[in-house]
């Protein structure tokens, strides 16, 4: 039995809440034992969720703290107090899961050593591709080769807009449509101007070449400047146009060429065939060649896939030691797109699949 | 200092051999030595690879289970003395990674039952998908979920000559082709016939729906009948023709529905635009719905680059417990293809993304 504690309880802590009970029930033998839910409106949630189950509500950190919980899921979202109770959990020998880009982004490799020097565990699958397994795939799956190039569709919310303005509905009305169907928050700025993806590029960077990189000094365009005059420009050259964000690593020179912007990729590409909050991404090697995964990245749902699996993984081995990635600040970044700066999609991204 | 022993160094086991070396070269302190080579040839491999390095080059087994070495890596395909060779080294107390998926599917379950007893690793990446990770994407990156479809270009052989064929080349000079460029065997009927799918599809069957499932029982039909007018004809429609292998099982009634067999696929779909010995496959969760994944499918490379992971993964925790999954026999498989059985492809494959 591994008992799980779940910090937030909004659209990704109520999903991973009710697949946790799930899991109880179609495997009693090999079952997770919620055991603890923090919300600031931990009272009126409690309510509405199941006043019968077994589980502690609370709005106080140090509850969780003390308790026995042996794994502790922050779904809170935000820089802070969310890394500090992440740090205070790891502190405290619990093992933590995460769907927090922005912790991961800043505060990844301190917290993955504090994890190491615990002997707990620091995972965190959701914070990138949703339910896609690019963490995994990056950090584990490929290992044994040494990646060159990222080219990602890495938020959901912008892919969405984009690819609904591309059937011509204007900006405004496609940030409507993705709020109703729950892709993107009431202030989507930072999902459009790119802040969202480049957090999520930093984390892929110190994954897959080692690198540690402040995700502001990744360059960012906003997509929120893009057209219905631009996408009628792409599609008269047989292109769409996508939020990318790209990260290349040349180790003869330890020169990182990274940045995220809305550009044209051809129709018929993996990215051009993306649509609502899908991501993709196209992972390099110089032995394994182009790796391509693609699914869901946003939504509840797939969300709490990757965090359950997640939990899997600690609670199948609760004294597995995964070693903090040995990263370098000894490199620079090009400060420079592919992309032509004065426009804002071209020209067609040449690496599209 | 990891101790690796490799069994067998024909295309996949040298690659193996030059990639361990070069990952000594690029990081001393973290290394991998490659102690033991067993090959029919030897003497003779042995002189080609390089003769000056500190390696024990012989023929006989009994050589590998008496050394040193902590993780024994099987390149050597066939069930036997493969799969016998295998269980000897997991009870002289080695990790073993293979890349045969012959063994694992008839004896995998055994095989990671024995590894679980010795506190060993039983690790498979490389049987399935070359390169692309699959096996990790399936049993720990979306272990969270619960799988009730994959849907699967698995043979990279019969990917390329299929596509081949559909640029107007007759079969035999597509397959000499994918002989020239190292994608077919001399013997390439286990590839057309589809029994190199089928063998891949029962192990992810074992990993994705928990299914013990015998490969002879799934049902082929063999991609070496299909013609140029079936090409044309589906050509005609929009679609083209692929090795696909489909696995589908329905919880409520315990019935898995997998069959491999070349179908009709629409051009525009990921399966009808994977060309060349590319794998690609689609897996369907409850929750996270559709996750693609596609990458070299053969090749000494990519293949080596699984391979690689695996020692990685053990490497870096040779403690670490992986527990075997837990397979019931208590199902059905339905004897019977989605497409006609009158005609080869027809109808187009629904699910086609």
């Amino acid at each position: 039995m591994t008992r799980v504690a779940l910090l937030g309880f909004g659209t990704v802590g109520s999903a991973v809440a009710c697949r946790l009970l799930d899991a109880n029930r179609a495997n009693p033998l090999n079952s997770y034992e919620l055991t603890h839910v923090l919300d600031r409106s931990a009272d009126r949630k409690r309510l509405a969720f199941d006043p019968h189950a077994k589980i502690v509500w609370t709005t106080r950190i140090d509850d969780i703290l003390q308790s026995d919980a042996d794994i502790v899921i922050e779904t809170l979202g935000g820089l802070e107090p969310a890394s500090d109770w992440i740090r205070q959990a790891l502190l405290h020998g619990k093992s933590v899961v995460t769907a927090n880009k922005q912790v991961v982004a800043r505060d990844g490799a301190a917290l993955w050593s504090l994890a190491a020097r615990q002997g707990r565990q620091f995972r965190f699958e959701a914070a990138v591709g949703g339910a896609m397994p690019i963490v995994r795939a990056i950090g584990d799956g490929l290992a044994g080769d040494r990646l060159t190039r990222i080219v990602a569709i890495l938020n959901g919310t912008t892919n969405a807009v984009l690819s609904t303005m591309d059937d011509g509905v204007p900006l405004r009305a496609a940030l409507d449509e993705a709020r109703r169907k729950g892709f993107a928050e009431a202030d989507p700025s930072a999902d459009l101007d790119g802040d969202d993806a480049r957090a999520k590029l930093a984390i892929l960077c110190a994954l897959a070449f080692g690198l540690r990189v402040d995700a502001l000094d990744i360059p960012v365009r906003s997509a929120a400047d893009v057209t219905a005059a631009d996408l009628a420009e792409a599609r008269r050259v047989g292109a769409t146009i996508r939020q990318v964000a790209h990260a290349e690593y040349d180790y003869s020179s330890s020169t990182l060429n990274a940045w995220v912007a809305p550009v044209a990729v051809p129709r018929d590409s993996i990215f051009g065939r993306s649509k609502g909050p899908e991501n993709v991404a196209v992972i390099t090697g110089e032995h394994a060649g182009d790796v391509a995964i693609s699914g869901a990245g946003a939504g509840g749902g797939p969300t709490a896939v990757a965090i359950i699996s997640d939990v899997a993984a600690i609670a199948r081995d609760r004294a597995a030691i995964v070693p903090p990635p040995v990263l370098t600040t000894e490199f620079s970044i090009r400060h420079q797109f592919a992309c032509n700066p004065s426009g804002v999609f071209a020209p067609v991204l040449a690496e599209a699949v």
